[in-house]
C-alpha cells in the first residue's frame, strides 16, 4: 500500500485542480485505487503543521479538470518564518515532519510557488520524500520553461486590455493597465504583447519616464488618439532602482499612490495634459478555471509526478524545458527567481514593432 | 435626397456599433444608398458644435456588428454647460443649430445615456429634428426596460465575479467586487445575483455595515469559508444617505479610501478579522464586443429608429417596454433616472435566497 | 417538515442546476435546513417511476450556478407512452403516484420543456402537487416569455456564427449554420440576427429556395464575398410545408441529406455555382455553463417556484410575462406550442435591414 | 526603397492577421513608412498568378491583431496542378514569376500550411526571394515546434467538448466529438486531453475498435454514466490502415457514413448498446479571433520575418524551436509532415491517467 499526499500552497492559481487530477489519476491507473491511498493535506503548510488533511477518494478528483482554485485549499506560509516557533512555541518543522510520519506517506506532492519550493527543499533536506510542481502566474520559477496558470493568467489580463481597446479607441485618452507581478514581468510581457499595448513597463527594466512620454506623443503625433500601457505592479523607474530597498520604503512611506500605475498616471497627465485612466484587473487573474493550454500542461506534469512517485525518485520538481519534461533536483529551484533577460529575443522582437519598454 | 447624421455621445459601451449598423442597414435599404446620406459626427457633441463630422458609406457599417466602442468617436460634454459659451466665447447651442443646418441634415440620431438626453431634449426644443436611443451599461434610463450595452456590461462583471471565486474558496477570505454605478444599482445588482454574490450593495439601498457583518459571520458560522460582495461604485451607508451632499462632501474631503469599497473593507476587516480582498474591474465593464442579447436588441431599436424617420416622426427615444418596442416623447425621458425599486419582485427574490442587501 | 421533490425532464439545457440552486435556497432560507427535507428523483420522470431518488443536502446546491447540466440527472421519457405500461407491464402513472406517495412528497417540483409540461400537468390532474419550471434552448414553451437555457444557447449558436464569419471572409463561400430547433425558429432568429446572418430560415416561415438564391446573388452583385445562412433544424420548403407529416415522410425516406442543410446547401451550389460549407453545432447548443442572464432568471424563477410552495400555490408553471413573474395554471401551458409569429416585430426589423427570410 | 508582398494561402486560420501586423510594424520602424512599400496580394497564390495585388497602408494593420481570418483573403491551390497550365492556358509557375517581377518586389513573405510551403518552395528554386510563415491548426510543419492558429483551434475544439461534458454528464450516452485533422493528430490530442475525453482517436495510431469499446465499459462498469471520445477527421481502424488507399477508396465508395466517427459511433452502439451522440464542430476551429497564446507567437514570428527580410536572408521558414526562433531552409519543410510520434511523451503521460488511445 502506497500513501500519498497532496498539499498546495501559496496564491492560487487556474490549474491546481487539473494538475492534482493528473497526479491521481496516473497512481490509480498504476496501483489500483485499492493499493493506494491520496491524502489531501487542507490550506497549504499550515495543515501539514497542524495535522488537517484528509483522506481522498477517485471520485474526488473527477469533474475537477476545469475547476479553477484549488479543492484542499491553500495559504500563505512565509519561509522564512518556518524555523521560528509558533505563537504556542510549536516547531513548525518538527510539527511537519512528525505529522508526514504520523499519515505515513510515501511521499508528498506540493504545488507551488517560488517560496513554496524554498519549505520543499528544507523538508527534503530534513529527509522527507516529495515531489513538486511549478504552480505560479508569475513564470518565475527556475528550473522550467513553462508555469501551469500563467498562461491562464495572460488569457484574463489580455481580456481586461482587450476591453480597455474599444473604450480608449472610442475617446481621446491613455490607458494604463496594471497587471500582477510585483518582481517579474512575464506575464505584463506576454499580455502586454498579446493585447497590443503600445508601452510595457517591467521590473527587469527600469522606465525612464520621459521614453514613456516620448512614446506617447509619437502616437499622437502621428495622430493616434489613445495610448495603452500595460505596466508590471513592480515596474519601477530607473531613479527607484539606484535607490536601496530601505531608501525606496523611506520614499514611498507617504505616497498618495496607491499603485506603481497611479504614480506613472499622474507623471503622464502632467507632462502631456492628456487624460488617464487607470484599470487594475488584481484577483481575477488567479481565478477561474484554466484555459486549455494549462490543462494540458498540467496533466502531462501530474502524469510525470506520478512517474516520479512510481519510481521511487524523490526531491525533484517536474519541469518543462525545451519541450521535455524534466526533472530538476530541488535545491537547483529554490531561492531562484526566473526574470525576463532584457536582452532576450523577445523583447527584440517587441520592440522592432515599435512597442515602448521605458528605457 | 435624406441626409441623416449619426452622433454617440458620452462614455462609450458595448453595442454602439451595433445600433448604428441597424439603423444605416435599414435605411440603406429602405432609400437605396444612392437617396440617402449619413454623416457621422465626429467625438459626440464636440462634434456637432464645432463641425467636425464626414460622410459615411454603406462599407462602413459592414463587419462592426460585434465591435465594441464606437466608429465615430464619443466625448462627455456636461448637459449643465451647454448653455455656457466655450473658452472662446462661442455659444454652443447656436453652434450645434447652425452646424445641423450647413450639414443639411433630415433628423440627427443620437444614441446615448442620462446627460446624452437632456442635451438631445434641448436640441427637440431648439427645433431640430431627433431620434435618440438608449445607451448605457446602467440601465438608467427612463422609459425603457432595456438599454444597449448593460448585459455586456453584466457579462463582464459577473466574470470578474467568477474568477473571483475560485479565488475567494481556496484562500479564507471576504472578497468585495466593486461594479460600476455611481448613481443606481442595475449592473451590480444583477452582476451580483449572476455572480452568486453574498452581499449586494447598491445606492437605492443603504446600507448598515452591521447587517453586512452579521450577514458574512453567518456564512463564517456555517462553515463557509468565504464571502463574497458586489458593490456598486456609488453604496451608500445609512448614515450618509442621512447627510446632505454638501456634508457628504466635507466628511469625505481627506479620505483615505480611494473608493467606497475600501471604507466597506476596512471596517469589515476591523469588526470581523476577516482578510479583506478588493478589486475593481472598473473601465473593462464598458469594452469588449456587445454580447449576442445586445446585438439583438441594437439591431432591433436601430432598424426601430430608422422606421421613425422614414415616417418622420421626430421627437423621440426607441425604447423596450414590456418587451415591444416604443417611441417615448424625449421630455418624458431627458432629466429623469431609472431606478432599483428596492420593494421590486428582483430584490425579494434574491433576499428570499439569503442574498444581503446591507438592510 | 415539508418534504419537496425536484425533478429535471427531457433534454438538458445550461441552467437547470442555477434554477434548482434558487428553489433549495428560497427553501431552506425560509423554513431552515432542519424544517425541510428536498429529494432528487434521478433522471428524470424515469427516477419517480421506478422508484430512484435521493435526500439532497444544503451544500449539494453550493456551487452550481455557475454549471451546466443537472446534478440529478434527466431522460426523455416520451408522453404519449406514459399511459402505456413498461416491457414489464408496469403502470407508470399508477408507480409515480406511489413514489410520490412513499417519498411523502408536500410537493414534486419539475423542470422541463413541452412534453415534459404534459406529463407534469397528467400529474397534476391525477391529484398531485406540482411546480413546474420552463426549461428550454427552444424557448417554445407557452405562457413564458422567456424561459432558462434559451439565451445561453443563443450564445453558444452565435458564438458558431462568429467563427463562421472570419472564416468566410477569408474565402469565397456560402457558409450555412444548422441550429437546433425542429418545430420552432426562436433560437435561430436570435442567433441570426446577433451572428450577423444573410439569410435565416425558421420552420415558421416556409422558404422558397428562389428567394435565398436571389438573396445571395444580390449580395455577390454588390461584392460581398461571402453569404451567412442560420437554418432551423426545422426549417421547411414551401414545397414541402403544402405535404401532409405523412408525404413528407414519404418524399425523404431515402434522402441522401443528413439534414435539411445539406439539402439546402445542395440546391444552392447548383443554383449559384458557389461553394458551400456546412456547420452544424448540434448538441454543444444545449452545453457549458448558464450565461449571466440565464442565472438571474433562474434564481429569479427558482425563488418564485418556492413562493409558490411556501403558499402551497400547487398546479402552476412560473413564468415571465412583460418582465413580471406569473404563476400559469398547468393546463394552459400543456400541449401548446409558443412559436415565432411570421409578422412580430422583430421579423419585421430583421427583414427592414436586409435579411432574407426565404419569403 | 524597399517593395514586400504579403501572400496567404490555404485554409485561413486564427493569426494570420496577427502575424502580417507583426511583419508590417516590423518593417515600417525599421525603413519608415516612406522608405517601404507593402502589397497584399489577394486570395492567395491566385493572386500571384492572377495579378491581383494591392498596395497597403501602415493604418491597414491598426487593430487586426485579434481579428480573425485574413484581410488580404486565401484560397486553396493544390500544389501538384502548380505546373499545370490553367483551363485558358496559361503558365501559372511563369505567371507568377512574371507578377513578381511587375510588382518589383524585394521578397515575398508567405503565410501557409504544407501545401503552400512546397509552392513556396519551387518559387524559391524559380529564383524568387520568398520568407515564409508557418500557419496551420494543424501544427503539422515540418521544422517547427508551434504554428500560429493550433492554440486557438485547440481552445474552440476544447470548448466544444466542454460543452458536450455537461450535457454528456447529464443523459446516459456516449459522445463523439470530431476534431480537424485528416492526415495529423495533434489538434485531436491536446484538445482531448484538456476536454478530459477518455477515448483520443488519430490518425498517427490505428484504433482496434474492441479496444475502444472495452474503455467504454469499463467505465460503465466503473458507475459512470457516460464516455467522451474525441476522434480525429482521419482517424483510421488497424484493419483500414493495413489496405492500400486504392483498397480504401473502394472499401468506402458507397459508405453511408458522412465521417469515420459515424461509422465508430453505430459500432459502438452496436457492441455496446449505448446511445451514441455526434458532434462535428467542423469550420468554426478555423474561426474567430486568435488566443493570446497564438497572437504573441504570430507577433514574435512577423517580426522575426521581417528581422530576414531587413538581413536580406531569403529562402527561409521562421519556426520555433526549443522556445527560440530559428530560420529554416525552405528545401527542410517542404513536402514533410510533422506528425505525432506514438511513443511522444505526451502520448505516454495521457496513457498513464488512463486515456484510451483505441491501441
Amino acid at each position: 500500500m502506497k500513501r500519498i499526499g497532496l498539499l498546495t500552497s501559496g496564491g492560487d492559481c487556474q490549474s491546481l485542480n487539473a494538475t492534482m487530477r493528473g497526479v491521481a489519476k496516473s497512481l490509480y491507473e498504476a496501483y489500483g485505487s485499492d493499493e493506494i491511498e491520496i491524502y489531501g493535506v487542507l490550506e497549504g503548510y499550515k495543515g501539514l503543521i497542524y495535522g488537517n488533511y484528509e483522506q481522498m477518494k477517485p471520485k474526488d478528483f473527477s469533474g475537477i479538470l476545469t475547476e479553477g482554485g484549488t479543492i484542499i485549499g491553500t495559504s500563505r506560509q512565509p519561509f522564512k518564518y518556518m524555523r521560528t516557533p509558533d505563537e504556542n512555541g510549536l516547531d513548525k518543522v518538527k510539527a511537519m515532519k512528525d505529522n508526514y510520519k504520523k499519515m505515513k506517506l510515501d511521499c508528498l506532492v506540493i504545488l507551488g510557488g517560488n517560496g513554496t519550493h524554498k519549505t520543499a527543499n528544507l523538508l527534503k533536506e530534513e529527509g522527507l520524500n516529495v515531489v513538486t510542481l511549478p504552480k505560479t502566474i508569475d513564470n518565475d520559477i527556475w528550473g522550467t520553461d513553462i508555469t501551469f496558470g500563467f498562461q491562464s493568467a495572460v488569457n484574463i489580463a489580455t481580456d481586461a486590455i482587450d476591453c480597455i481597446h474599444t473604450t480608449a479607441a472610442s475617446h481621446r485618452r491613455v490607458f494604463i493597465v496594471e497587471v500582477m507581478g510585483h518582481k517579474v514581468g512575464w506575464l505584463t510581457l506576454h499580455a502586454g504583447i498579446a493585447g497590443g499595448a503600445d508601452v510595457i513597463l517591467i521590473p527587469e527594466i527600469p522606465y525612464n519616464i520621459d521614453s514613456v512620454v516620448a512614446a506617447i506623443e509619437k502616437r499622437t503625433a502621428e495622430g493616434k488618439k489613445f495610448s495603452i500601457l500595460a505596466v508590471a505592479e513592480g515596474a519601477i523607474s530607473v531613479e527607484d532602482a539606484a535607490l536601496s530597498k530601505k531608501e525606496r520604503k523611506t520614499k514611498y512611506k507617504n505616497s498618495p499612490y496607491p499603485s506603481i500605475s497611479y504614480k506613472i498616471g499622474k507623471e503622464i497627465e502632467e507632462k502631456t495634459g492628456q487624460e488617464i485612466r487607470i484599470t487594475v484587473p488584481g484577483h481575477t487573474q488567479r481565478g477561474g478555471g484554466p484555459c486549455p493550454f494549462d490543462r494540458v500542461i498540467s496533466t502531462r506534469l501530474g502524469a510525470a509526478a506520478a512517474e516520479l512517485i512510481k519510481k521511487e525518485q524523490y526531491g525533484y520538481m517536474v519541469g518543462f524545458r525545451d519541450g521535455e519534461i524534466i526533472p530538476v533536483p530541488l535545491e537547483e529551484v529554490a531561492g531562484k527567481l526566473k526574470m525576463v533577460d532584457p536582452n532576450a529575443s523577445i523583447i527584440k522582437e517587441a520592440k522592432s514593432i515599435g512597442i515602448n519598454f521605458g528605457d
